[in-house]
């Protein structure tokens, strides 16, 4: 065989959902074989999606979704399928199962398995222990999950370094986060470089819970030079052609694989595919591919839109509604939720308040036309004047303060409810994540909601998305008047956000040392901040830990989110070098 | 030397507070020094608190404690000490420091890291791989770290039937679940049998987030009796008299040592304590203890106790404020804060509308004048029609429904975070783990506030704590009426639980199969419930994580509570052998 055609497959699987996962499958097989492909490679646990967290704890669950995987089989005849599920054998193992010519030919078991940030796969699995390759007509394949080729020395590199395959086939469900994605390439490239093999990895597609998977499955040719990206955010089937020359001229030129010992003979075990009829098609072009561009704003705001239209959907919610203050944040989650569900599945509550401008109101209204969602007007005063009745014979004396601040925040959380009860809308909640690190956010009040979208987004990341928002939409989809406003609650007179708040460019700076490199105070303060600056912020994200666990979830796009990957105990007393 | 004075000190820090801890460690020494003790043992992780979480991803908070832990040593002059720490060697340890005459001799690591249920350490630490055995004045021991003696084959049965070690300490952060004493009992037990040696077991004593450990610190003799019990949720620091003739007896009776080559030789490294001055003391008398008795309300109520303390004291905060409904739940919760914090630090707010029934109003003020607590009245019925005439543009000629029962709700939780907002008072939620279970509650209503006292209880318990309360009371603090009352919201008129649900007996049933045992549709269907039943029942846990995930914390008293040890995906799809 001197080319093999391989297709990948980024779908976007429902955690749990095996019937419609398995059917995915089998659609995406009949567009590899219609594309020619001699082999189809899926992600990591595509059958029950990824992750299925305690669904895992359920012998029922595991059952059924390892049937569904074998039923994959059957759909196989004249080619051959890498699919991703839970298999058992004995223990639990996360797999990757080779069909090949209507049969299964074998299941690889994951060796490495990620248990820090937002994984927890020691809880579930047991390690692989076992290696080999496959042999398809001559050629040779080595498999492997996810995490088995981070390590520089892992299951892939063995297997071609020992065995001499030449293609290593990686399937993942690799979350994404900012800058992610050429950390990836990089290494990729670097393993089929150290390999002298191709590179195939296949990654997951979709939202699930705070998670998303960004797809941009991967081909590296043996020379660690990018051959063909899948695209980012979308499902996609498409293929590549393999030649198989290639690794050999490579090894060729490249002295590593004879001072190993590559060429010395098989070690591992191999499995050999029985012969199936060639595959008729005409050849590919040949195109190497740029390297994956700096962080950008459009592949965050792609990973938003892609987040907030899978959580509500698989949800089973058709319509959202939220909350428009007339502010920045809550004008660019309605502008993300339009583009993820359509301008007509979202409603637009302004709630104004005696201590609302007249400004706020009409940028609400304004927004509103520009998106061309339903705009809802509903004034909370008479409801404040009922609390504040109600609470007169207990509160007799006292000044107001954050307690009534606090009741108009909740009057409002509590009236989205109860349209969300009364009309099946999920709620959308619109803090960002240098408000939630602090707290700065009424509890059970504008945190109140289904959905957060862009909880992990900092404030000056939000301001960005509305500007490249507007540059895609080509004209002010949200106003000027939004944008240079002094951001303020609005829940006393002439309430401003920097009352309380350092400036967000010196507030945000902190955040990131502190909350996404665990730097400590004394650090903080060696790069030259204020110290009082630094303690003061720091103590508001220690205090405010209980308001962030009775928070929605959200969708993750840096590299230390405040949800899985943030694990602090509520009652913590630390404080040393601190206070 | 042929006796050994060994203490035990249970006691109870809080996670973080590492000057705090170090000072309760250090005051426990002089205990034990007062005692005539030989040697003194501390918990697992007892100067940082345990779970300290995500704290041990701070490299200054893991440096801190460190250096914390050294400091033990100073105070160590003329006996042994074990204390548990982090121990960073390259990679980070649990660890098990063993302190001796002012200085510390070694530090054991955990081998076995606990990653399932409630654990996460295969987040955090490296496995320790090195195992030892200490010699003081000819005695031979070995120390392990918790999960360590959980296996059967385990370093601490190493360290006997290798090493001949007599005395095997066991240092935990054991959490307290309901029977979990009985089988922890009936472990080491066997442990001690097994290994022919004494088993010394300290675990830390009071809650911290969700969790509640218990003490009941044990030692079991070399024929596996159990020799002394420390107190259940109470601190303590007492002694034992170990006899050093009794492991040699149990050997020369016990043939299982011979076969297994024990008398060999040593095998593992053993290091040698140097001579301190012999202590002064009069002996013990010996005597034996019963085995645990059953699971008991007894436990489960001191447990609530300990967790709300301990939660409410190390949060910050003196008062507490709940909402009355006349109800049984709410009756228990405000009987377990009294117990916690004392009458003068609870105050219990009535909260009637227009569907509150006359008995609910009068229950509320008769359990207030039976705990002694301050009450406040305060009517929703005018912000409730306030809020009526808010919607009414937009709810316009819709039916009464779910709507306006959960503002009612809502009404309330505002209320009482108006009121925690002003006095700084923490509130604290009434739901039972039935109800929590199946979503039978209001997100940011009635499940609003900081901390959920009974949310893993099961509704006929809460029934069986109030009588035991009762008893204990000798006296109707809570009244006849509150406890034969059919349960209701009193959302709408004439409501009863039993309209939404099935009878709680066959609730409960099934959500035990459901949720602590993951037992499938089909099996719960086949121990002899309705299948109707069953599915509608497991269909309202299934799709009520979303409120689950924002409920407050509470104390985990089951083998399975909603907390750490139940990571469900909200959004999932899984219904396959279900519908």
């Amino acid at each position: 065989m001197m080319s093999l055609r391989v297709a990948l497959a980024q779908i976007n699987p429902c955690v749990g959902d095996l019937a419609s996962n398995l059917n995915k499958i089998v659609n995406a097989i009949g567009q590899a074989r219609a594309l020619g492909a001699d082999m189809v490679v899926f992600p990591e646990m595509v059958l029950t999606g990824y992750p299925p967290e305690d669904l895992l704890l359920k012998p029922d669950f595991i059952h059924a979704a390892q049937e569904a995987l074998m039923r994959v089989a059957a759909h196989t005849v004249g080619l051959t399928a890498v699919v991703g599920g839970v298999h058992v054998e004995g223990d639990l193992y996360n797999g990757a199962a080779v069909f090949h010519n209507g049969r299964l030919a074998t299941v690889y078991h994951k060796h490495f398995l990620p248990n820090y940030g937002v994984f927890d796969e020691n809880r579930y699995f047991q390690s692989g222990k076992e290696n080999f390759i496959f042999d398809r007509d001559g050629v040779l394949f080595g498999v492997s999950v996810c995490e088995d080729i981070w390590y520089a020395d892992g299951p892939p590199l063995e297997q071609a370094l020992m065995d001499g395959a030449q293609v290593l086939i990686n399937i993942s469900a690799s979350p994404w986060q900012m800058g992610k994605s050429r950390v990836r390439e990089r290494m990729f490239s670097t393993r089929a470089m150290d390999a002298r093999a191709y590179v195939v990895y296949c990654n997951l597609v979709g939202g699930q819970d705070e998670l998303i998977f960004d797809g941009q499955s991967l081909v590296c040719d043996p020379f660690g030079e990018l051959l063909r990206r899948g695209p980012a955010f979308e499902e996609a089937v498409f293929v590549v052609d393999l030649q198989m020359q290639e690794p050999f001229r490579a090894r060729l030129h490249d002295p590593r694989g004879r001072q190993r010992g590559m060429m010395e003979g098989p070690s591992l075990s191999r499995i050999v595919l029985e012969p199936v009829a060639a595959v008729q098609r005409r050849e590919l072009d040949f195109v190497l591919v740029k390297q994956e561009e700096d962080p950008s704003i459009a592949k965050l705001y792609q990973a938003l839109v892609l987040g907030t239209r899978d959580y509500v959907r698989k949800s089973g919610f058709k319509k959202v509604v939220i909350g428009l203050s007339g502010g920045v944040d809550s004008a660019l989650t309605a502008l993300l939720a339009v583009e993820a569900l359509g301008a007509e599945n979202v409603v637009g509550v302004a709630m104004p308040s005696r201590f609302s401008s007249e400004h706020s109101l009409k940028d609400a209204a304004g927004l509103a036309v520009q998106l061309a969602i339903e705009l809802l007007t509903i004034p909370i005063e008479g409801t404040f004047q009922a609390f504040l009745e109600m609470l007169e014979p207990v509160f007799a004396g006292r000044a107001f303060d954050l307690a009534e601040e606090n009741l108009q925040s909740r009057i409002r959380g509590t009236l989205l409810m109860a349209l969300s009860n009364k009309f099946g809308w999920l709620v959308l909640t619109t803090g960002n994540k240098s408000e939630v690190s602090v707290g700065y956010s009424t509890l059970y009040g504008d945190s109140a909601g289904g959905f957060a979208v862009i909880k992990d987004v900092p404030k000056q990341l939000v301001y960005q998305l509305c500007r490249y928002g507007n540059a895609k939409f080509g004209r002010e989809v949200i106003g000027v008047s939004i944008l240079t406003k002094a951001p303020s609650a609005e829940l006393r007179f002439d309430q401003k956000d920097s009352d309380s708040l350092p400036d967000y460019d010196l507030l945000e700076a902190i955040l990131f040392h502190y909350v996404e490199r665990s730097a400590s105070v004394e650090q903080i303060i060696q790069l030259g901040y204020a110290e009082e600056t630094v303690r003061r912020v720091i103590g508001l994200v220690d205090r405010n830990e209980y308001k962030r666990r009775q928070n929605p979830p959200g969708i993750k796009v840096t590299s230390r989110a405040f949800g899985k990957d943030w694990r602090l105990p509520i009652v913590n007393r630390y404080r040393w070098g601190k206070e």
